[in-house]
């Protein structure tokens, strides 16, 4: 399946394959779930002692421990097990890593989530001989962490000493938070906090789950990125690992396998869209125009994907045969905001001709954005309402004003009042989750509505922080603490990197944190 | 703690550690466990397809596969895991080895034996990159071995590959067995299976459990060893262990631990008896009387923690501070078992003596015997019932008589018609377990009664066989299959060493299986 040229870019890929940091981190207390029905999903963790009281913490068969680690890590737990007593039977632990407080109070059993129960991260271990030392094999994303000796001898006693997470990341553990007022720095550090445990060898999602390269997430994370830890080569090796493994029919994959070697994962029409805007950030943010120009090709067939689906009225049809995503949320209709994604994606590829010098692709990329723009705006608009409409059931929602809004369907002067009604008009559809959030945000601060971008940023991503977050989540719902994609809130991702923007916008938008 | 003799006697044991040898055993069928109410505690394992027939077995979350490996083995257990499809999800593998069907058959948890859970062998491993393949660290004992995929994604397909267990011993595989008639053959072979899966660094109780060195077993194994397997160098090794950790006053233990390093398990009254008939056994198998020079001193000191509860009248009388055993039987009262015990211990001794060139022991300690020959005579003797009792209860049981013929307490024309008479005398408490029961077929060879052997070793070893053992178990009741010391079936032992003496018992006394 693969040609020459793309096992060169996955070679490109592989060179660029970073040298991860390595921080070690001990645990900072003992805590104790207790049921409290104002605190997030329902569970406090109250703090019993210092975490240096484990050692006196001699465990019997039953027993357990949940210890906290301060801040959200991604990493390699190393510990050791000592003896009082003779071992007279072999010693059972079970470790369960927890991004939350629920994780290590709520049984994993009987699951009934829609996604594998091996996202859940526990781990089962059996001991012959003691005193043993060792770290387990696989790499953990938590900041809780509960051991039980899941045995039932009380012959003999154990203690855990030495317990700490090898974290890793390719950014970096310094982060490089803003001397901003203290209230918006609490959310860069947590951004950022968010983006570096997502930078392992790929741009992944979430370190929990999927650990995986998606397209529209390495594009915002990328944007943050380019503003703060500055790691230009690993969004190069992204570029190439999806150019690199692009299907037959040239579309890039909406995410990408990096293990055990470099694999298209799905397929998703939003995300193709988005390769030319991520190309041309990258372009932009880094001064590498030479990967630009060798990638040019492949960012410029991905919008034929979209084009296909555009009828003779200059209208982007949903065949429904496609996964098309803009938030989690099954009542969303998405035609509006895939027309203006198209639009958006059409602008980049225009940027990018203009800067490679390619005129005759400018030209004609203009006259197709005329005529979706055009479009939009005859057949999209409904002028009694005054929203974009989307679907055959006209439906409202903040996703078709935002989107529309970012591609530049409407002059700054239309859209600041779009938007502030939509703030105001409470039917519309309304996000779900970060990654709509963030190009609400972004909408909000284009057209200079700082306040109402402010108060969004303390509602939503300062509703995480006082819900305990140190790094924010892959889904957040104000109202539904417990809401989740995947029909379990234990196996959502709580370090989600699409939500590590607020970094970005206060850079980008320093009137944002004025 | 360590004296500079005792530090000698365990570097001696350590330059005696066996080289194991390895051979590799795939398994032979795929089975399904069947509830059968005929079938051994209630389960039969229906044979459904030939091992090989695994590789087109690919499955799914939730799946699992039960494999037969044809007979009992002690080793590590490698494997490797494919894939069908993309792995968009870590893998969960439960790996649960079984001795006998059910546990392969019957959950583990929710656990309520009294010795601890973590003796079940169970194992849960992720896998986050497929293919993989591993050995799984730890050493288990088991014929069957079920497999589940405890993830719940169905998404891809695993496949399971190159299944095998790098089996164990410090005997050989290939097995000494006697050609005899067939009946007695698969008796002997059982046998021989049990003891070479017993055989590893020490001579271990079971392999599963407790995989200890416990005295009065190694006994019964080093008989056995040497008229089979005949590795006299790990025999050595053992009583050099024992004799290395023996306490401050000088008392062996009633089981040693090997690892990390040996150490003093616990104490038996009883088996610190056996340590003198234990050395002789070496000593006039191997012709290694240097050895039995060396360690005279222990042998010759075990004897007065026993003759301290000597009373004047020469009787025995138990404190009820120790543990004696000579049974699984909480019903069994071991006052004359034991007072018999320190008579055969002391004729070992005398036998040592006599080699050693000891002439004031030899009579010293053939004094003693004739006080607690007679004693027992007259005072453990009731004429009117025609048995040994025992206790205040004055209990007659197997255990008082059959100890009785072995301590020579009897003439061989008393002896003979006292066993037949308890053969035939329904009320007397009778084994449970085939510790016991070997001594009583010493006991009925000894004195010549070789049918009645027979029909005991047909019933109760055979009673195993016909019970689909491959190797045999350290409890067996015909009565109740599900009989454990332990408050659960599943904790016992299914390759128990005490219960290889068949293969002795052939051996010593050839009329056995004419």
């Amino acid at each position: 399946m693969f040609t020459t040229q793309s096992i060169r870019w996955l070679q490109q890929a592989q060179t660029l394959l970073p040298q991860l940091t390595e921080r070690l981190f001990s645990p900072t207390s003992l805590v104790e779930p207790c049921a409290d029905s104002d605190a997030f999903q329902g569970w406090r963790l109250q703090q019993i002692a210092p975490a240096a009281e484990l050692v006196n913490r001699w465990m019997s068969g039953g027993d357990s421990v949940v210890l906290d680690f301060g801040e959200h890590l991604v990493g390699h737990l190393a510990f050791s097990v000592h003896l009082s007593g003779t071992q007279n039977a072999p010693v059972r632990l079970q470790f369960i890593f927890g991004e939350t407080p629920a994780e290590v109070a709520e049984p994993f059993d009987p699951y009934r989530g829609n996604l594998s129960r091996a996202w859940l991260q526990d781990e089962v271990i059996n001991l012959d001989e003691l005193p043993h030392a060792m770290q387990l094999p696989r790499r953990y994303a938590f900041r809780y962490l509960r051991i039980v000796r899941a045995d039932t001898e009380d012959d003999f006693l154990i203690q855990l000493r030495d317990i700490s997470c090898h974290a890793l990341t390719a950014a970096s553990f310094e982060l490089p938070v803003q001397p901003t007022p203290a209230a918006f720095a609490d959310i860069d550090r947590v951004s950022l906090r968010t983006l570096r445990n997502c930078m392992q060898t790929v741009f992944e999602d979430g370190p929990k789950r999927d650990r995986r390269l998606w397209l529209g997430d390495l594009r915002l994370m990328a944007q943050t990125n380019y503003l703060t830890f500055r790691n230009f080569a690993l969004v190069k090796r992204c570029l190439y690992l999806f150019a690199g493994t692009a299907g037959e029919d040239g579309m890039v994959a909406g995410s990408v396998y990096e293990r055990p070697r470099p694999l298209y994962g799905n397929s998703l029409l939003t995300f193709a869209c988005l390769f030319a805007p991520t190309l041309l950030d990258y372009a932009q943010a880094s001064g590498d125009w030479e990967l630009a120009r060798e990638l040019w090709p492949v960012a410029r067939r991905q919008i034929d994907f979209a084009l296909q689906y555009v009828q003779s009225d200059q209208l982007f049809i949903d065949p429904g045969t496609w996964w098309i995503f803009f938030d989690w949320c099954e009542a969303l209709d998405n035609q509006a905001s895939m027309h203006a994604c198209i639009i958006y994606s059409l602008r980049a590829l225009v940027v990018l001709a203009d800067n490679l010098g390619l005129p005759q692709e400018v030209a004609a990329l203009q006259a197709r954005i005329v005529q979706l723009v055009d479009a939009a705006r005859t057949l999209l608009w409904d002028e009694e309402q005054g929203f974009f409409i989307s679907g055959v059931q006209r439906q409202c929602s903040w996703s078709s004003q935002v989107w529309m809004v970012l591609a530049g369907v409407l002059t700054p002067a239309e859209a600041a009042p779009l938007l502030q009604r939509m703030l105001a008009q409470p039917d519309l559809v309304r996000p779900n989750g970060p990654y709509l959030y963030h190009h609400v945000m972004e909408a909000l601060l284009s057209v200079g509505l700082v306040s109402e971008a402010q108060a969004l940023l303390q509602e939503y991503w300062g509703g995480m922080l006082a819900r305990g977050a140190t790094t924010f989540w892959e889904v957040f719902n104000p109202a539904d603490d417990r809401l989740s994609p995947y029909a379990n809130h234990l196996v959502n991702s709580y370090c989600h990197a699409w939500s590590s923007t607020p970094s970005y916008l206060m850079r980008k938008y320093p009137a944002l944190i004025k």
